[in-house]
């Protein structure tokens, strides 16, 4: 494609509101635009890496057994309503009300479309195993789109769903797409690291993130640096010895007694304010659930994690108490809550079971117990793995050191089990023709953000070196023209033959300097650069380089194509 | 593909709903799936058939220079505020408020969204013509979705938009668009005929539509049967001398009188009861308009064409008047208007013109004028051409004999001028650095009702006959299994080189009878079948047919692929 009729604009400022290198490099190479936020329009060389990318996903799905379908985007409530998620989706799900005055989902995953496709299908164990899949718009309303398209409204995915009769299929089929996963973003050119992941509003009791560790990310993942343990900080496990030690020297427990601590409500003040470390003072948080209001205990220096909270009170709705539900719950105001006579559920972290003459609220505005103790002052109904890890724990497998690092996720895959098709009534017959629920599983790949996490992983200052198989054209031919109209008659020619020889060229066939010529070509990363100008015309001659290899390569114009596909082969991004 | 795990179900029984043949086959080959009314799953089949269709289009657009890339699903309200088509689009246009409380879009088309992209390019003269398109899922909420996937909600769409900086290169950019169209058709095996057209809400001057001439159609189409000319009957003029006879014999008027008609509302009803022709009568028909009330006069027999009802009378809203609002205008009651004394605006339809001593409405309930007259009792504002043609009309060119047929539009092509170049300011800079806004146009394929149409085009009594270019599969190969493993070995054998030989193979591999996969494999429609049974195996060979030729040809196994390559090169569909 000759790049003045190819609608490619770039730019040599950074946006604005970029926060991320990709983002930044996206936009000034005319990659993608956007619409509004967390809405993007793909320009014609994000296009062109979008299908490239697809096509690497699709290969591997269409090698691992998977069959490819395409499911629309508007879903009717109903559906969502079968399975209890049209609430739970909260703000996040896009909906409208149609003329009639049907509400309609825009659909974020395909769970239920895909259960009502196959639930309908009339299958019997013949017809088992079966993994379906799409290349399909998204549509997630994010509170906070950031980072360019890695974290959007609208985006594309690749989603996936098997359908087993019994788990030990459904692990075989989760394995393919493990498998499968893995060489689709090594063939991306991501280093993607699987790690153990909450399975959220999908559901299901075991998934896998596939997390790409470069800053544009929102993950915190933990990789055990002795064994393979790796996870996303929301599922890391904490080791603990578990519940109040048996060993506890009772002798030491002081007088509880009440001090004022006027106006100090963060961990910090209060320490500071009493004199006390935060690790002797035990945050009491409440939280709304579903069955009723919950207190949560951990240790000043540590942080509720909530997915884990959710899990073990068995909530299928949490949310941080407001101030005036606290209130009403601990008959104090926020920052000033504690356990003693508090009337309601209260759990508390494994941390805190070892804290002797600890400090908590007094459920009284400026006042705060000291000196506080478990068993004595107050028993919480259990002891449990509640809280975030922090730099410092031992990985909860081998003991060995953890390290915390940030990470994009690119993939995800559920072993969902029988949560969609007991639900949805999305059976098989067995050979003794009896109904039985499929086992299923989902697998999740981000397609429009595995193009930002692929330049977040490979550029220079100079701007994208792009992985050999997403890159958009696979050559740039540089013409410098200047007054000689030989370089363009030889150009003309040139770029006929690359392109005979299946190569796909851009040319920069523009009246522009050198100089914005070279920037462009670095900005834009394509792998091979070809460049023509009058010195080497004259010496019969053109230039011949690799994007990510400074070196060139004067080869005799007749030998341009030879020494492009050497170099392209050479290529290893 | 082995059709055990295709995730492919037939069925025998034609779905309840379904009114035409695409609909009915497209179900019952497992092309497609229903998930609410107008929203369709493409199932395995339905999707790879889409993709052919889609790398069809790709091709041809890209061959004729247009660029690819992709736009957003989700529009911010206010470009659709920008060009005034927020309101025009009324309820067809999909909605939905996001969580900040702005209003998306779902986009219906993209004219605003890529003038916006355009407009923000800086583009000069020299960058221009330049022509962008995208395959992209759209939203229209029909009021009665119909015929399958030929009239949905939700469907894919191949849009392009051309730049250029004078009505010269439109008219160059349109007429590769339209060359281009033709190619692709005919390549999906379709007979698309260029019509003229109504330009509608995307507006413009000069529009064609493409109609393939097939029974599941909701357009009119009118073809000369001696000259070239072919329109949209929305579209289509009416031949007329034009205004009052200038030989009109005065002597003839009769006196006029008002008639009871007690209860005759209809022309039919009124005319039986006078005792005349409905060519006698001349109904007048009260239109709300964004300009005030509006009557229309046509003859009896004859019907409003309101899109060119609204163009003349540069109306931008126009619709029938409700009875409360007639009553309003006329001070009587529906079935009764007439333009004698009535205070609105009145035109007139050429076929008035000529009429001596006929009926209209009164404005009074039960009460007509007869021997009404021209001039003498009323005077419209204008006559002009607002009335649908009807069979018998002459060509409006040449005079010649019409043709009526019913079509599916299967493409769209506008020439927009500045209509979107002007109110979102998307301009470019001449050689004297002058701003002008561009001249734009407009091409819309669909690309899912291609399929729909080209199925329509191409069945027989047992299924679908596939074009070409767009089946899912080139070859279905038929094991006759039964006891016999042999023929599941050299099954797989055939099927592996078939394969490797490049050809698209699904096999149907399943443990059915005979009868059952020769019915599945026409009703499929799989441009050519290969089966091979025990008495072939005993003999060595295997059996090649085309799907639209009962004709076997017996071959040997180790000649199998050579044989369905020849029945390949064959096959013209």
């Amino acid at each position: 494609m000759k790049w003045s009729k190819s609608f490619i604009q770039t730019f040599r400022e950074d946006p604005a509101d970029a926060e991320s290198i990709s983002h930044k490099l996206m936009v000034r190479a005319g990659l993608v635009r956007q619409l509004q936020a967390g809405v993007y329009t793909f320009l014609p060389l994000g296009s062109r890496a979008l299908q490239k990318i697809a096509n690497v996903v699709r290969a591997e799905m269409n090698a691992a057994g998977a069959i490819e379908l395409l499911m629309p985007v508007m879903h009717p409530a109903e559906l969502w309503q079968e399975t209890g998620r049209f609430d739970g989706y909260g703000d996040a799900m896009c909906k409208f009300k149609d003329r009639k005055g049907h509400v309609n989902v825009l659909g974020p995953t395909h769970e239920e479309v895909v259960t009502d496709i196959v639930r309908n299908a009339n299958l019997s164990y013949r017809n088992l195993p079966v993994n379906l899949y799409q290349i399909q718009v998204k549509f997630r309303d994010e509170a906070r789109p950031r980072f360019g398209v890695v974290r959007t409204r609208e985006f594309i995915m690749k989603d996936a769903y098997s359908f087993d009769t019994d788990f030990d299929g459904l692990n075989k089929s989760y394995q393919l797409m493990y498998d499968a996963y893995l060489r689709i973003f090594t063939r991306c050119g991501l280093k993607a690291r699987p790690v153990e992941a909450d399975t959220g509003l999908i559901g299901g009791d075991v998934s896998h993130e596939f997390m790409v560790l470069v800053p544009a990310g929102e993950d915190r993942v933990l990789t055990c640096t002795k064994c393979a343990y790796a996870a996303n900080i929301e599922k890391a496990e904490v080791k603990s010895s578990g519940g109040l030690p048996a060993d506890r020297d009772t002798t030491e427990l002081r007088v509880r007694e009440k001090k004022e601590t006027p106006g100090k409500r963060t961990v910090e003040e209060v320490a500071q304010f009493l004199g006390v470390s935060p690790r002797d003072i035990v945050k009491t948080l409440i939280y709304k659930t579903d069955k009723g209001p919950l207190a949560v205990l951990v240790r000043g220096d540590h942080e509720v994690n909530e997915p884990k909270l959710a899990r073990f009170a068995k909530a299928a709705k949490l949310e941080m108490a407001s101030p005036e539900y606290i209130q009403e719950v601990t008959g104090g105001p926020i920052g000033f809550s504690g356990p003693i006579g508090l009337r309601a559920r209260v759990l508390a972290d494994h941390g805190v079971a070892p804290l002797l003459n600890f400090v908590v609220g007094a459920n009284v505005r400026d006042l705060h117990w000291v000196n506080v103790n478990l068993n004595r002052d107050f028993k919480p109904e259990a002891f449990a793995d509640l809280r975030l890890a922090v730099e410092g724990d031992p990985c909860p497998r081998c003991g060995g050191p953890i390290q915390f690092s940030i990470g994009v996720e690119v993939g995800h895959v559920f072993k969902l089990g029988t949560k969609y098709s007991e639900k949805m009534h999305c059976e098989y017959l067995d050979p003794e023709q009896k109904r039985k629920p499929m086992i299923m599983g989902c697998y999740g790949i981000g397609v429009t953000r595995i193009m930002a996490t692929a330049i977040e992983s490979h550029f220079d200052k100079d701007g994208i070196i792009w992985p050999k198989e997403i890159a958009p054209f696979q050559v740039e031919l540089v013409t410098l023209v200047g007054k000689e109209t030989k370089v363009a008659e030889i150009g003309e020619q040139v770029y006929a033959e690359l392109t005979k020889a299946g190569l796909e060229v851009l040319w920069d066939d523009r009246d522009q300097a050198p100089g914005v010529k070279f920037k462009d070509a670095d900005l834009l990363g394509l792998p091979i650069r070809v460049t023509i100008g009058k010195r080497s015309i004259e010496a019969g001659t053109a230039d011949v380089r690799r994007r990510n290899n400074a070196e060139q390569t004067s080869v005799p114009i007749g030998d341009v194509v030879k020494a492009v596909q050497e170099q392209w082969n050479a290529y290893v991004v």
